[in-house]
């Protein structure tokens, strides 16, 4: 009943066609799919790729990869909830996980190895046959609900929650949509070409059918910060740099303060140790409103040049603002703009690796740019740290009066895996 | 109360920094900035750029940029709805649009050579500085509802609409969603980096402010079809590759034959000689269905192989199918699929330029992929070849099991602007 292709294409060469014939001419794609093993990076000779597409960054190691990787274009962020009692199924879904998110990293098919079945579902959807890897990254993070939900223990992980993973709070000005936020599980894709990433989220989630089922699903382009000392800051949709001062692979001592979690953080949860926490929030951008504003308003709210992002105060982009500076109404970088309120000296000295991106979701009923920014930031301490942040920003941010915070999550993010471990494995351990 | 940038900045300056010292270290960008004539490409010296960024096509010709250039990896395309009952007012948005559009494909910013306004909102939204113009085209469309909508003949236009600009029937299946379909005028925004191409359509949404509102949007990734044979065929998110036997524009005879309307065509519409129609279709795919569904079923609807793209009767991606070969149980090719229903041969010959996009809108009420394609194609004679040919496969397609037309429209394509004339001048002249 469930013959191997090659007995089928046997039979299909009835026709009059070899199997041999059937692929001969179409070089190693054709291949790579008689063997199953296929790769992607094999059959792209005369097209035009961008170059950024070659990339490929290991799976495995000490940290998930997707956090210091420096930040890749496009975005396919899913939030699933897990639909299973089961922890044993719970388990084998993160271990096919990982396994997948590591083919795929590695530019393999899901499944790789397997003979391509025939009469089956092939593993893999495919649509990524022939792309490069582009970079991709997967990152996977557990919700406060996979620890408890409605005061029930699910899967025997209550004694192991993280104290900093609970539900973020309401801010000043939320009006988030529950269909948008939070989620047992999550999945962070990334890559520099979007068909490879929402490939790979497609994938996860097929895997998951019958164990998790998709909550949301949020797609962003044009990284709003830049993870490296040698990317260019890139511009939000406000038409202003984003993320001048933001956390960089090259500080590792600051990484180690407010992106790892250290051993000594939390004894209940030292599973956590070398993970992070990500915080998301979609943040709706009041485009049309702003692109009526003057931009001496623009730049007063932001407190920065909007053309070569320098502060107000003066200097370059990366020059320090100095808020003391005085102009003729008070400071010239403003009380109440956003990169005063927004700067570690006014938060207790926190940093943060942002990694957030433009979205546009398309139009509203009243015909205006459904736009903003997905926000993503890994933080060693959501609670401590994050949250008095956003509270201030939230409350006191002029810019706020052009957003709107529609979506929201925290999730824990394990370490990264090693050779013949699961994302997750210290949890469960 | 309207001073220049120039005098505020010496304002500003007041504060102890010189504007040329606020300008002095950040190179190009800011003096494009100052003299209000900045190009985007000048300031990513140490960015990874795809090298695909680099394009630049030229927006003045006979026929509009988008159609037969080489397909480009990212769509934004909107549909708008025209609010003003005032002819001239429309005549001047058309004007406005066309110098916007030349500017940004050109690389410039909107309203470039005005000096930057510091208590105005500028011209330009500058989502785009700093980028390359990412093979940009902006393509521009007349709906039906322009020419006569409700009976009313809106801007003196009734007597000029194309015998073949009508909107639309309801095939067979359709399911469409009113919300995604039609409008006055249409914008295909096509470029290698979304950001550009999202900046092109926020841009003219923004000039078009009090003429016409935006009535639906679409993203879309991943192009499905070539349309030069530079490049290589593309996948669809079902996993085959798609618009094997697409038109190209190295194909001039063909081009004439079914892409651009001729002189002959229809005389009470000869402005639009050298134009053509934009057919859109926004077709969901049920990616789940599909996915659970056998290798060997997905071939059979297809008529193709998935790996190689080569028809069923055998060769490779370009052999021309044998519909005559037979298998086991009937043609190999079966009657029912895809490629067989779609083949000029089945349609009186009518071949399409077929240059639509994937797209993935998150998550749907169920958790299941919003996806599929966005079909768009660019047709001499929508009435007479491309309603049959859709009719058929609406009807006969077995892959309609797992598709579902949800938007629709169809526009005229006004031939090409050259300098100093406006898109669309021949049909108001």
């Amino acid at each position: 009943m469930t013959p191997k292709r090659d007995d089928d294409r046997t039979g299909r060469a009835q026709g009059g066609v070899s199997r041999r014939g059937l692929f001969g001419a179409v070089g190693v794609t054709a291949i790579a799919g008689a063997s199953g093993v296929a790769g992607w990076g094999v059959a792209h000779a005369q097209e035009d790729k961008p170059s950024t597409t070659a990339l490929r960054y290991p799976f495995h190691g000490e940290h998930q990869a997707g956090i210091v990787t420096p930040a890749q274009d496009r975005l396919h962020f899913a939030a699933f909830d897990v639909t299973t009692d089961s922890r044993d199924a719970l388990v084998e879904l993160l271990r096919a996980w990982t396994d997948a998110a590591a083919a795929m990293t590695a530019g393999e098919l899901v499944g790789a190895g397997s003979p391509l079945p025939y009469d089956a579902p092939p593993d893999d959807t495919g649509e990524a046959l022939g792309l490069d890897t582009a970079g991709l990254t997967i990152t996977i993070g557990f919700g406060p609900s996979l620890f408890e939900k409605d005061g029930v223990d699910r899967f025997g992980l209550r004694d192991r929650q993280p104290r900093e993973l609970r539900r973020l709070p309401h801010f000043p000005a939320d009006n988030l949509d529950e269909a948008r936020s939070d989620g047992d599980l999550c999945v962070q894709a990334c890559a520099n070409d979007p068909q490879v990433a929402v490939h790979a989220i497609r994938n996860l989630a097929r895997i998951g059918f019958g164990t998790v089922a998709m909550r949301w699903a949020q797609l962003g382009f044009g990284r709003t910060s830049s993870t490296s000392t040698a990317q260019a800051t890139p511009r939000n949709l406000f038409g202003f740099k984003d993320g001048t001062s933001n956390l960089k692979a090259e500080e590792p001592e600051d990484l180690a303060d407010f992106v790892w979690v250290q051993e000594a953080d939390d004894p209940a949860a030292s599973w956590l140790t070398g993970g992070s926490y990500l915080v998301a929030r979609r943040i709706s951008m009041r485009i049309e409103t702003w692109d009526r504003t003057s931009l001496r308003e623009q730049e007063t709210l932001i407190g920065r040049d909007r053309v070569d992002g320098a502060p107000l105060s003066g200097g370059t982009e990366f020059s320090e603002p100095d808020f003391a500076l005085a102009g003729r109404d008070g400071p010239i970088i403003p009380m109440d703009s956003h990169v005063r309120l927004a700067h570690p000296t006014h938060n207790n000295g926190t940093k943060m690796l942002r990694r957030g991106y433009n979205f546009t979701d398309g139009a509203d009923a009243l015909g205006r740019l459904d736009a903003g920014l997905f926000f993503i930031a890994f933080v060693r301490e959501p609670q401590s740290r994050y949250v008095p942040l956003q509270t201030t920003l939230s409350r006191d941010d002029a810019l706020m009066e052009y957003l709107e915070h529609t979506g929201s999550g925290l999730w824990a993010i394990p370490p990264g895996a090693t050779e013949g471990t699961y994302l997750g494995q210290s949890l469960f351990a």
